[in-house]
C-alpha cells in the first residue's frame, strides 16, 4: 500500500468509481471506463470534475488562467488515479505510465499547453515516482470539449 | 455469422473495402487502413463518406446540427466495421471494442461534442452488444479535418 | 546497416538524441521520449524542430504555406526517427510503423491537413520502403500547439 500512504502524504483523496459504473457513462456518453489487454490498461478520457461539478470551465488565453489550468490538469490526474484504482484494485500495480494525450481547450493564440499539462505529469511524478509516473506524453491545443471541460487526458498505464 | 445477421435486421449496409486498398489511401494521403498486432487491430482514421462523398461537411455550431453530426458519426462507425471486416474477414472475430479517439469539427463555443460521438458509440453497442460494442472513449473538439469532414474516429479493436 | 545506407542516400541527417535525455524533457515539460511494452515502441509527441529552433511556426491557411508545412512535417519525422534509434539503437530493428496522429495547427476553414502529414509519411515510405514504412494514420486540424509549432505526430512502432 506504499502509494496509498504517498497519497496521504501529498494530501490527495481520490474520488471513489468503484461504486458507479463511470462517473462519463450517462453524462458523457456511452462508453466504458477501461480496457485491459495482457498488462496495459487503457483508460477512457478523464476531465476534470469534482463532485460533479466542471473545474475551471472555459478555454485557456480566454477565461481560464494558466494558473487555473495547471490545477485542472493536477484534478484531471487524480481522477485518472481513481480510474486506476477502479481497474486495478491497487495503485501499487502500476508499474509505468506508458503514455498520455493531453487536450487543452485554448485560444487560437495560446503557445503554452505543455505548461498547462504538466500539472498533471509533474503530480504523477510526484506520487509514483519518477521512473514509474513520467510517461510519454503531446499535448494539443483544440477548440473545445465536452460540458466545457478545458482539459482532458487519455491515457495508457502498464501494471503487474 | 451473426454480426452479418445483426446488421440486417438492423438496415445497415457495409461498404466495400475487400476490393480495393482503401479509400483513404489515395485520397486522404500515403497510410495503410489497418495494422495488426497480436489480437489488437489498429485502423487508420475513418469519416463519414459515402459512395465518396463528405456527408455533412463543415463545423458543429456552425453549419453542421447536432443531429446531422450523430448522423455522420453514424456513418463513420459503419465505415469503421468495414475496415474491421476487411482487416479480420469475419465481424464474429470481434471481442472488443478498446477504444476510439473521436474528433468533431466544430466552433469555439460547442459544448456537446460527446453527443455527436454517441452516435457512433451507441450503434456499435446496438450491433455487438453492450459487452463487446462499447468501449472506452474521449471526443474532442477541433478545428477542421481533411476536406470538410465534420468527424473522424482513431479505434483499436480486440479479436480472436 | 540498411536503412543508415538509405539515409545517407537520401541526404537526410538524424539529429542525435542519444547523449542527451530528450529534447522535450525540459522545454516541453516532464515527460519521456519512449517506453517499450513487447516489441511495440512508443514515442512521446515529436514536432519540427531542428538545433532547438522551431521552423515555421504558426498556423497553416494563415502564416505557414501548404509547402513550409509539408517541409515542417518532414522535418518531424526524420525527428522521430531520431527518436526511434535512440531507442532502439539500430533502425534496421523496425518492421513497421504502426501509426501515427497528427497534428496540424491551422485556421479554421484549412482543409488540406492531409496534404500537410504526407510530407513525414512520404518520407518514411522512402526510408524504410512501403512495407515497413507506412503505418496507419489520422490528422487533425487543430487550434494551437507547444511554442507555436504548426505540425507534431504521435507514433507507434514495431520492431524486432
Amino acid at each position: 500500500m506504499s502509494i496509498e500512504k504517498r497519497l496521504r502524504e501529498l494530501g490527495i483523496e481520490l474520488p471513489v468509481y468503484a461504486n458507479d459504473t463511470y462517473y462519463g457513462a450517462t453524462k458523457y456518453g456511452s462508453m466504458k471506463p477501461f480496457h485491459i489487454i495482457g498488462n496495459v490498461l487503457h483508460l477512457s478520457g478523464h476531465v476534470p470534475e469534482r463532485d460533479g461539478n466542471v473545474v475551471h470551465p472555459g478555454r485557456l488565453g480566454e477565461t481560464v488562467t494558466l494558473q487555473q489550468g495547471i490545477e485542472a490538469a493536477r484534478i484531471t490526474g487524480i481522477n485518472a488515479m481513481a480510474g486506476m484504482k477502479q481497474a486495478l484494485g491497487d495503485l501499487d500495480r502500476v508499474v509505468g505510465i506508458v503514455k498520455s494525450l493531453n487536450f487543452v481547450a485554448c485560444a487560437p493564440d495560446f503557445h503554452e499547453v505543455h505548461k498547462v499539462s504538466s500539472g498533471m505529469t509533474d503530480m504523477l511524478a510526484e506520487v509514483f515516482g519518477r521512473e514509474i509516473g513520467i510517461g510519454c506524453r503531446a499535448t494539443i491545443g483544440i477548440q473545445a470539449l465536452a460540458l466545457d471541460n478545458c482539459f482532458e487526458t487519455w491515457m495508457e498505464v502498464e501494471f503487474r
